[in-house]
């Protein structure tokens, strides 16, 4: 920030305000500059512009997926303009070389139905009359090719070759083609367009924002600040969520399921999840943190966080009725707080059930396993199993073998 | 050349072609293909066309700049088309990062002053009538930013840094702006424009020829061959002709001094010239080279060398007035057929004839000069000189003392 650029005062509000926008980022840069950005918009009353890029080619998203529109919840209700911006333009470009498959050329329809598909879903955590929706098409369609060699005229081909994974495959002498590196610089014209003041994406985006970040001072616009979010580890407490790792919540999941599935992370895991996951105040979290240190059942904020998950992508009424129903299947206080977690292979896409228990170290052979179904002794995700001939797909269950005998076991 | 395409018999008239199309060349890529394209030029009566790409920035050109433009008219004479492309896209553009001040970019009106100034320059070499005469803003004005990503698509990162200039400043660390990347693609892709068959350059253009001989492949076009002209020297025998060496000819210079210019040249480097400045037919150029080497005296072959070159810039009764004036002027046979070279330096871009005089070897003082110009011995480009006071500007003058003390003098 130049120095004849007016400085604000930076009060409790503004440094509230900041704590509550740092939580549970992953980086945030450059944190002086983002205070005077706050101080300032709170003194003028002139909201900041905030911006989540959006390539809409996956629309269905799952619960480590919000992390970032939480933050931008947050922000919103801080009084600021979130900016949903649909990468449209690209996404109808694909790769056209031929060589990326995974980037196929999307066609404008596709492109609405993806983009409304995931409008949709992240209405569940935005205030939609907040959110300002805009498609890069808007500016990158009237762009001609001198508008194009004029921006990338503003940026150097080593700067750009020092992306991570163009610098590794340039190292290994993997080909990189010529229009990757327009990409980056496509993404980062946005926020010279948008003239964002912030830019929030993955920990893997990092260096995208820069390259905005750096053309706005190009551009001779005050330059945006960059927020990234962690990735969200998943219900296995270990690896990032992810559908083929399958230890994820789905944001269609059934309220009960989704229920079930919070209330079997581990307790370390759930402290995460608040500070990602939660709209929570940070004196909310931290007056809750600190009654499960002083004897509280850590039980009673997994509840909380869990209602307040499926409320999100449900409503109060189907989160009450969870919490009675996963109360009446487990019996209160017989379902232990921490449940060990095992990892079970599947043959062929699904295991039987019997397998899976035995497997899963609850019984000592698939016969005993039987037994206990035959009996009523088992029960999976709370609801009692009948059938021995169950066949089990990819996913996390929590398996209960008579009243003592817990696992929350990843099939795969 | 796939193997399904059709081959044509090369007899002896494309082979003659072909050598007269060599004669001189720095490069021909790929001769193989070159061969066939004008076997089946011949055979289908369908003229190859031939691209020269032209950077419509400096207008003014002298003998070296022609190289290239009489193997262009080789071309014309054996019915092949040639294009002549005006570069005014990328020369309205100039260089947006402002890094490269001799890059600025041209008006509409000066890039058309500047490209008519060529033509007519390069009329004098060229059948106009026999020119295609294009701008590549013709189809680069109407491209998209989406158009552009796709033609990046083509080409790879790598590639483009193995350009010479690119890859020294990459491992300098010097920075290279993105779209300087970008100038060598769109130059390509005039070549896919234009279905060129084959492309003219200097020898330092063999990269960015090379470039679009890909590109059309990728547009599943016959590729182009390449051919490049070596760099001309100059009258010194040793430098490339340039203004800054002061050691070449003009093309809108007096015809006595392009005829006094031509013959003050060694008659190695007349053979030379004679490869890449006339419009002889190599049978011809051989027979001249067979009666000198047999005792012809190769003065003979420099006034020719120097009347076709008069006459081209001229006309043929300039040329044969340029030839009577030089022997007027020399006394025939006077002249010693090979002159020392001397190099002298100027002070303030200047230098008085006596100083030169006596810099050159030709007096041992300043006053024994003198004493000569007094006395009406000395000469300037077969001129008498009287003045004592006369100043001389850089460049080459071919000096006389007496009867017997010759000097070619290149002050600078």
């Amino acid at each position: 920030m130049s120095e004849n650029e007016k400085m604000f005062p930076v009060g409790p509000e503004v440094k509230e305000a900041l704590a509550t926008i740092k939580r549970g980022v992953d980086t945030l840069l450059i944190e002086s500059e983002f205070e005077q950005k706050l101080a300032r918009s709170m003194a003028t009353g002139k909201p900041l512009r905030c911006k989540l890029g959006l390539d809409p080619t996956a629309p269905d998203i799952h619960v480590g997926h919000t992390v970032v529109l939480n933050k931008l919840r947050q922000l919103q209700d801080l009084g600021h303009t979130v900016i949903f911006l649909i990468g449209d333009f690209t996404a109808a470009i694909g790769d056209p070389s031929g060589r990326n498959v995974t980037r196929p050329p999307l066609s404008r329809e596709q492109i609405e139905i993806n983009a409304k598909t995931y409008l949709d879903q992240a209405s569940l955590i935005l205030d939609r009359e907040k959110t300002e929706i805009r498609y890069n098409s808007e500016w990158s369609d009237k762009m001609t090719a001198t508008d194009m060699i004029k921006l990338a005229s503003r940026y150097t081909v080593a700067r750009l070759l020092e992306r991570d994974d163009f610098a590794k495959r340039y190292a290994e002498q993997a080909p990189i083609a010529m229009h990757e590196l327009l990409y980056p610089l496509m993404q980062g014209y946005d926020s010279v367009a948008l003239h964002a003041d912030l830019e929030l994406g993955g920990s893997d985006q990092r260096f995208n924002l820069l390259v905005g970040r750096e053309l706005q001072r190009q551009y001779d616009q005050e330059p945006q600040c960059i927020l990234t979010m962690p990735l969200l580890v998943g219900l296995d407490g270990v690896n990032k969520m992810s559908k083929s790792k399958h230890n994820y919540i789905g944001i269609t999941d059934k309220a009960d399921d989704m229920f079930g599935k919070v209330m079997s992370i581990s307790d370390a895991l759930m402290w995460d999840w608040y500070d990602l996951l939660s709209l929570r105040s940070n004196a909310e979290i931290a007056d809750l943190k600190k009654q499960c240190e002083e004897g509280r059942n850590p039980r009673d904020a997994k509840v909380l966080l869990a209602k307040e998950i499926v409320e999100r992508f449900h409503d109060k009424e189907a989160a009450d009725a969870a919490e009675v129903e996963f109360n009446n299947r487990f019996r209160a206080g017989e379902m232990p707080s921490e449940i060990p977690e095992v990892n079970v292979a599947a043959n062929d896409g699904e295991i039987g059930v019997g397998k899976m228990i035995k497997e899963a170290g609850l019984c000592p052979s698939v016969g005993e396993a039987n037994r206990n179904i035959d009996q009523g002794g088992v029960r999976i995700n709370g609801e009692r199993i009948a059938d021995r001939g169950l066949k089990l797909k990819a996913g996390t269950y929590t398996v209960q073998v008579g009243k003592r005998k817990w696992a929350k076991v990843i099939v795969h």
